[in-house]
């Protein structure tokens, strides 16, 4: 299929400022649509779920990244590859719990929020939350089952944008029986 | 201010991917919001216009563009200059009216459509109707009044993707009585 073949060969660089101002729209519009900040925050999480679940075909055709080891690699392969990749930067990877289920991503900078300032009335929205829905999706679908929350955000005051992703589980692949 | 020094020197470089999917969350949300096709275009083309005269403060900064000339260069920077930096594509500027007060931007691949197929229900929407809104948002605010709208489009099973650009009028900058 066309449509196929266009998104292996063909990829398309663009500076980010129509991005940002597309997902700004996109955040005023929710803000009109829902009563509160939290159901707003629901809404992006589910949007970039349903974006993080077609996202990875993409990412795993370009990238030629292999399965990861471990939670570390995967870690590695999130900040250096996919950040880089569709959004242009590279978090740094930290703060690991010491069992190693746990990590966050440092965001010195974020696309998403230049040009914007929340308005007083929006405290507790959590304007990137679309970012956190596309990791749980994507890493759905290569099996791992993960958690992830914003922990620290600049538009909100704090010195540095904080992503914290927690590992759940393994998920199982339900093959029929007969197959390998 | 920060936030202004980091748009002029840190210019994002990202594929168009996960915009192109974030686009499309939004216009399914406002298909979910607006009762038929007609008004979900009239939305995306205001959200566009807001875009644009947002944009263009980013896009002369970043592109040293000074003012143009005639329609003529204008439409050769909007095709090779702006596009080129905010979607990663060059269309070619073709079909100019004998006057040169219209011409066409024909898109060979149109990175907004990527992944896309139109439910046989929407018929009558004009998908990625936010680039009229951003085109005709940037331009007034270089003071230039322009109608903008799709001629075709590969998603409605056109083989190219054509916008249509037509010149109305160069807006007269108010100043007060005083000023140069």
């Amino acid at each position: 299929m066309s449509r196929q073949s266009n998104r292996t060969t063909d990829s398309k660089k663009m500076n980010s400022e129509l991005f940002t101002l597309t997902y700004g729209a996109l955040v005023t519009q929710l803000c009109k649509d829902y009563e509160n900040d939290e159901e707003v925050n629901k809404q992006l999480d589910k949007m970039g779920y349903n974006i993080g679940v077609r996202l990875i075909e993409d990412f795993l055709a370009r990238s030629s990244v292999g399965r990861c080891q471990d939670f570390r690699e995967t870690a590695d392969v999130i900040a250096k590859v996919a950040f880089k990749m569709y959004l242009g930067i590279t978090p740094s990877v930290t703060n690991w719990s010491p069992a190693g289920d746990e990590f966050s991503l440092i965001l010195e900078s974020n696309p998403l929020v230049d040009f914007v300032e929340l308005p007083d009335n929006h405290n507790s929205l959590v304007y990137s939350n679309l970012l956190c829905g596309v990791l749980r999706g994507a890493l759905e679908m290569v099996q791992m089952a993960v958690d992830v929350k914003f922990a620290q955000d600049s538009l909100r005051g704090d010195n540095v944008t904080e992503i914290r992703m927690k590992f759940i589980k393994r998920i199982e692949e339900n093959l029929p029986a007969g197959d390998e």
